[in-house]
């Protein structure tokens, strides 16, 4: 299988990038081919403008959406940009690694979400119509592929626990692993977090590597997290709120995953 | 009383531009100073890393907190970080205005709060101890400041209901008013977010306006966010999970704010 690991840490020498050695070693010590690519090292642009297309915009003015539709349809994109889309083609498995900052991905990562999902490639899929509003939850480009999160933190497993102050890791993660990976059609899996990762000797650091071994020995077998299609049946089209019959009154992000049997 | 407007979008004749520009005369007109951190104006610069301090690494290799530390301790951090750390001390209230991508914030602002965020300003700060787990959520260096966002999204409000698929809008805000604004002190409003922003005509455009105004002019008292204080006694120390007499049971973002009398 090909698997891409979309990797953000500023230091080789870290944590992080011992534990992304380690997942590429082991998952092509398996027989998979493996791309990586390290944003810091490919000193990738972060910020979505409109230098990010050879073409002229379209409209009086740079428009975010509009431009980066035309340009994805003529081909008109960024190097990099296309460059990233034809790895996300290429990939059966997705595994984006990063430190958690700030509860969320490093700066740099985020930039390469908004550039590389265009519009036309990963929103703006599909058509619109009383029941189906665009390809995505579930659907679109990158469905059939697999995404995990491999995320470090200083914090403690209890911070981000059910009544963590942090708030539980599946809300605090809820916008990538629903809002970037589930959206476009990824198959979304449990997501690796590294807690209290200030403080690793040896024999934690061997036992988080079995663990991401494990992880990714287990890739194509993992259950994914139960995100509910968007245009399953289970949402009124065009609100798209969950339908009132289904866990009735509740509310929350937890509603969004169909319930363990 | 000073204001502070950190604004990232890509074009100036937007949408958003548009209302920057209102929010500015709008504060200007009733005595207030202003200053607006424009960051792609700016060209600020994102990606975290080892070139934000002139000192060299106080470890083998580049450690993004520890010599985060040492370079705001030593003074030798970048001047655009120290710049930013001073407009922030400067304000009375911040504004964070942002057209919301993939449930987020752009990646440039995301670079802001990255670097401007130093360990020993933003975290790292105050005492640990069995009762006090730091200045955090609640305190710290930003507190009596008061910050709120201003976030406009093509998503319908229905879609970002309490039911509606892509999560309540206070609980995909949460990493940000949670763990961005509230973790370094400030006091924080609810925020002002526009949806449908791709459908706006003149009278959409000016409810949206007088809508701002009226935020704006009751900016000092508008009831915040009731996020409970850390250190407050509401949580145990040093699990940071919710006493188990609050809200028993319950979990999810919810919980941390104070129910509403």
């Amino acid at each position: 299988m090909n698997v891409l690991i979309v990797y953000a840490h500023p230091q080789p020498h870290s944590l992080n990038g011992a534990l992304k050695e380690f997942a590429v070693q082991h998952l092509e010590s398996a027989g998979h081919s493996v791309e990586v690519s390290d944003l810091y090292a490919m000193q990738w642009k972060s910020q979505l403008d409109e230098n990010d297309s050879s073409s002229a915009p379209i409209g009086d003015v740079f428009h975010p959406s509009l431009d980066s539709k035309h340009a994805f349809e003529q081909g008109t994109q960024s190097e990099d940009i296309a460059a990233e889309q034809a790895k996300l083609q290429r990939a059966d498995a997705v595994i984006f690694q990063f430190p958690l900052w700030w509860f969320s991905m490093p700066a740099i990562m985020k930039g390469w979400v908004d550039r590389v999902y265009a519009c036309g490639f990963a929103y703006g899929v599909g058509e619109h119509s009383d029941s189906h509003w665009g390809d995505r939850y579930g659907e679109g480009r990158l469905a059939g592929k697999r995404a995990m999160l491999l995320v470090t933190t200083g914090g403690w497993a209890s911070h981000y626990s059910p009544r963590g102050i942090n708030g539980p890791i599946n809300d605090i993660l809820f916008p990538i692993q629903h809002g970037i990976l589930f959206y476009p059609g990824f198959t979304v899996l449990p997501p690796l977090v590294i807690y209290h990762s200030s403080r690793i000797d040896e024999a934690r650091y061997a036992a988080h590597c079995a663990e991401l071994a494990e992880r990714l020995d287990t890739l194509w077998q993992t259950p994914p997290l139960p995100f509910r299609q968007q245009n399953g049946g289970d949402y009124d089209i065009p609100a798209l709120t969950l339908r009132e019959d289904i866990l009735p009154g509740e509310q929350g992000l937890a509603i969004h995953q169909h319930s363990k049997a």
